[in-house]
């Protein structure tokens, strides 16, 4: 797998602007470049620290690749969209192990908008990439315009949106049909040999999609939701909370999370260790 | 000050539901209690690593007190409600702490709605408290029924939400008003002795309501924003993403997260330490 050089993402992508120092530490106000030495120092330590495992060197100057990873969102609440707990703990952990990070959505309107107060439907229209774009302030591509080698790997946190904009396995269970682009994207990922990492109830929405290729996975131990998944072809596995489920084969890795809960600290923990496998099996 | 025991508080608040076991440890699917000794040593176990420094102890079978911490939002993304990351990072960190944590949010129609991904005003209405309910994943109160006597510490994340629907800032800037409830529950939080933590912009609100108590803030190194609120009868510091700035007078606690950013590990750092500090002045 041959990447651009490093030096070129950085000058391309807003992640990576924290190594770019802050305003107030240039003289007289003006933007700084940092030396390529410490630019250098900086990259290492933290790879060395937390991403040591992940990427292999380049040879070029020293410094080693960043995976970029794909996350694709469903909108923005738990009813209706991207559940927001599992998309920001998906971006926090990429972001601390020096990934590059890639948001997207499909352009499209929502199924339904839940009014998450009361747990009743609202009578209005949204969509799912404008929507999306408050989890990942502003800056979300359209997954029609996202190809399998623009990315190493791609995490779909979870949420009822993944069930319900991403397929509809929400209303039509093992009948479902998932959403055109999301399902090419899916089928490009396993096809090229890539990660994907599936959060929550999104692993329904990953099976129906990889049908073909016998994918395995966990929702947890919902028994209803765990046999519509052996309906559409998946094999289920039972899991915890703080728990992945790793197919090799097919390079997916599930975990829980608010299947089973209960708290935001309990699915920090699968979700941590589901990030991290996804960047190791992005570097193989 | 006098709180209900951690029994009674066990069952009734939901964030405690991981002491229960999960549905599939128990035998043929029942629901199954935790004996009292086991329920004793796993809520120890965690106060000795994490949370020892913050709760005195109440002599009753030797468990701790927990911290009640409310969670002030004031919509779902930076743009018209609070910024996303930082709401989730505080309540991660507080629920990592073992605190407990009240979510509130003013039941008002918001004072614009922002499309995240065009960064353009839409033409819809939305309620404060029914999208920040989304945040909440449902379990919010309106702040009008809250008061200081409920909670131990108040959290303020940020996002323009925090200036613009908590209190009119973004748009009147040192002319601003405060919410009234808003403005309500912060004058009783300080009278009472409580810290409060406001972070990214929310300082600017939470200078405005305490105005007459010369409290000293940070929102980073925004001139212009420390100006105002210096003209609001403020004391602003200057201080990078990963710093706190605390007025232990007032017992308030600020941090610049995406005032200064750049990326969601460095606002993540900031926040961890305004929750661990708001944690140990609530116990003081």
């Amino acid at each position: 797998m041959t990447r651009p050089s490093l030096l070129i993402k950085l000058t391309n992508h807003r992640m990576l602007s924290r190594f770019q120092p802050l305003p107030e530490k240039g003289k007289n106000g003006q933007q700084v470049t940092l030396p390529e030495k410490k630019l250098f120092k900086t990259i290492s330590r933290e790879f060395a620290v937390q991403s040591s495992l992940f990427f292999s060197k380049t040879g070029r100057k020293g410094v080693k690749n960043m995976a970029i990873i794909g996350v694709l969102l469903s909108g923005c609440g738990v009813y209706d969209g991207s559940e927001i707990h599992e998309a920001v703990l998906t971006l926090l952990n990429l972001d601390r192990a020096g990934a590059e990070i890639l948001c997207m959505a499909p352009d499209m309107e929502q199924n339904d908008v839940m009014n998450h107060l009361t747990g009743q439907p609202m009578k209005e229209k949204r969509n799912v990439l404008v929507e999306s774009a408050r989890i990942a302030r502003g800056d979300i591509r359209d997954i029609r315009e996202v190809k399998a080698s623009d990315i190493d790997g791609l995490i779909l946190p979870g949420g009822l949106g993944a069930t319900k904009n991403l397929s509809n396995f929400a209303f039509k269970r093992d009948d479902a049909e998932v959403q055109p682009d999301v399902k090419r994207l899916l089928v490009e990922m396993v096809q090229a040999g890539k990660p994907i990492g599936a959060i929550c109830i999104a692993p329904a929405t990953l099976t129906k999609a990889l049908s073909g290729y016998d994918p395995e996975v966990t929702i947890g131990n919902d028994p209803a939701t765990a046999e519509a998944i052996e309906a559409m072809g998946g094999k289920h596995h039972t899991a915890g909370v703080e728990d992945i489920c790793v197919d090799l084969r097919n390079k997916l890795v599930t975990t829980p999370a608010y299947m089973l809960g209960p708290g935001i600290r309990d699915v920090a923990s699968g979700i941590e260790k589901l990030v991290l496998k996804v960047l190791e099996l992005a570097s193989l």
